[in-house]
């Protein structure tokens, strides 16, 4: 079987859970012969690489290191799961604070020693804000830089279809827009149920508007019945739509699901955020969001929250004001 | 991207590690569009379903039981990673008498809810052993049932990429036949390590008889590594090679590696083992291997020793006696 390149992938935090199942996943759906593991930490990443031999993967060139420069060296595309999870007695502001400093590492890393790098996908949390870092730090175009966002749309999905006891494929449309945090935008407006527009639903015996607020309820909190469910927080998911992600931008089958871009429009700036998103070997491009007027006001009310986070970066000292950013990427 | 079948695939033991990472890769690999995972423990196994819920796999039907009647009404394909797993310190025959009885259950759920399955693998420890109690109580033919062995074989060729400092893949012919415990046997013969064959290379000073020694030891031990890097046993790879295993059956793309099957030929008789495979649509088919006369030796010691720990099942009364063995299954 082909692949779809033979362009070094490198999955950072290859050891954890999500960056073994991403390297897996890549291995499987063969988009590589060229792919690298890269992890702080060896032994955790050398049982990943172990597992990796012992698949047998035909035809690929697998590589392990806990050197960012013979890991980022030469390097076409990068996934990062490399964040630090919050663990008991830490705040928000020191969660934020610790992974964006070390999205900020991510970034000049990239600058340093693979500034010809084709594509960065930021996975880990919170990625709107470690996505806006790495981005800023990496010199990479906006274009070439996108977050995970797409669970939230999946998790969306797969409520509407428990709901109306219909095949999760047969609902189509969903997106939610706007940060990755519970403060996400939910739009219903494109989703048809087995065709029928599902504005058109609610209200109506099969869902009631308090079952449809509960819906986006279970959507923004779809994260959270994984660690109920399995003891730890989500990791076949996020692997599988991040690489997924990547296939897109390697010129495979195309992503379905919103993306987290860079904006600057007329009407939002200076943020990363899930927008209608297409990814190709262009990179991503993107549009404005159609929705309700109410739906709109919501992506307002997500943008302004992700202003704030943003700015608290600032008055962390972790990123300059935005005055100063183009003085370190002149792409933005 | 269409897929391999709309035959419903079942995955035993789907909240663990092995199970659920089988049940990615399947759908991944669009293997079926008709997935139902099967587990004795609801959250874990209810966990993974709304992880590939939140993956957004399109045109997938999945269910999820903890009722095997549910589970098994209407498969026609199985893979049963569901016994106790190996902990560390323990060899795969102290898991002998546990998983047999496991696995004798899941032979008669087969035979109960769906005889007409059409391929069972098992792959929980020692597989060798449930593989062949499964078979016994299922009423399957034997070339309807296949365990994984191929993980040996796969640590051979890595273990032998690295010792010569080769790509894995500029590797040939690696196949260990026999159980699939440390008394497997490792055969050599038909190994190339970029085109020249390993017995020309071993004595000389690229590879001394003691470091091919270490190489088979080094093989035997494969599993033992991932323990000590990971902290637990592996499921990544026998995951995958599994999968594998059953897209070859499906009639997808061959399998490359030596499968488990039963074996009643002039030499070895009513055992479960790895031998020369090809596994189609039309089930598994064997040959014995071919090897030098001190590989066929080790093969024969595989063989005994599989036949006492076979012998051991009947005294401890989870089979019975080899004569009434056709009084269960009339195939044998």
């Amino acid at each position: 079987m082909a692949f779809l390149t033979d362009d070094k992938l490198v999955i950072v935090g290859a050891g954890g859970a999500i960056g073994s199942t991403m390297v897996q996943t890549a291995l499987t759906m063969r988009l590589t012969s060229n792919l690298c593991l890269y992890d702080v930490v060896a032994p955790g990443m050398m049982g990943v690489m172990e597992e990796m031999f012992h698949c047998g993967y035909d035809g690929v060139t697998l590589t392990a290191t806990t050197d960012p420069e013979e890991a980022f060296k030469d390097a076409k595309y990068i996934i990062s799961s490399g964040g630090a999870p919050r663990k008991a007695g830490m705040t928000r502001e020191d969660l934020l604070a610790g992974n964006c400093a070390i999205a900020r590492g991510l970034g000049e890393n990239i600058k340093k020693y693979c500034p010809d790098l084709k594509h960065l996908i930021v996975i880990f949390n919170p990625a709107d804000l470690t996505g806006l870092v790495a981005l800023l730090y990496s010199g990479l175009k906006p274009s070439q830089v996108t977050t995970l966002a797409a669970l939230d749309s999946t998790r969306l999905q797969s409520a509407i279809a428990k709901k109306f006891g219909v095949k999760q494929y047969e609902v189509t449309g969903c997106a939610t827009y706007g940060g990755h945090g519970e403060q996400m935008a939910v739009f219903g407006s494109a989703v048809k149920v087995k065709g029928t527009p599902l504005y058109d639903l609610i209200g109506t015996d099969a869902c009631s508007e308090a079952d449809w607020e509960q819906l986006k309820k279970d959507t923004t909190q779809g994260g959270a019945k994984i660690i109920e469910l399995r003891g730890r927080s989500s990791w076949q998911s996020p692997a599988y739509c991040s690489v997924e992600m990547i296939r897109a931008i390697m010129g495979g089958e195309s992503f379905r699901w919103p993306a987290g871009t860079y904006v600057k429009n007329e009407k939002y700036q200076n943020i990363m955020m899930a927008m209608d998103t297409t990814l190709s070997t262009a990179g991503c491009t993107y549009q404005m969001p159609k929705g309700t007027a109410e739906e709109m006001a919501k992506l307002d009310q997500s943008y302004a929250h992700l202003c704030k986070m943003r700015d608290e970066l600032v008055t962390l000292g972790i990123i300059p004001a935005i005055s100063e950013w183009g003085k370190i990427n002149p792409n933005l």
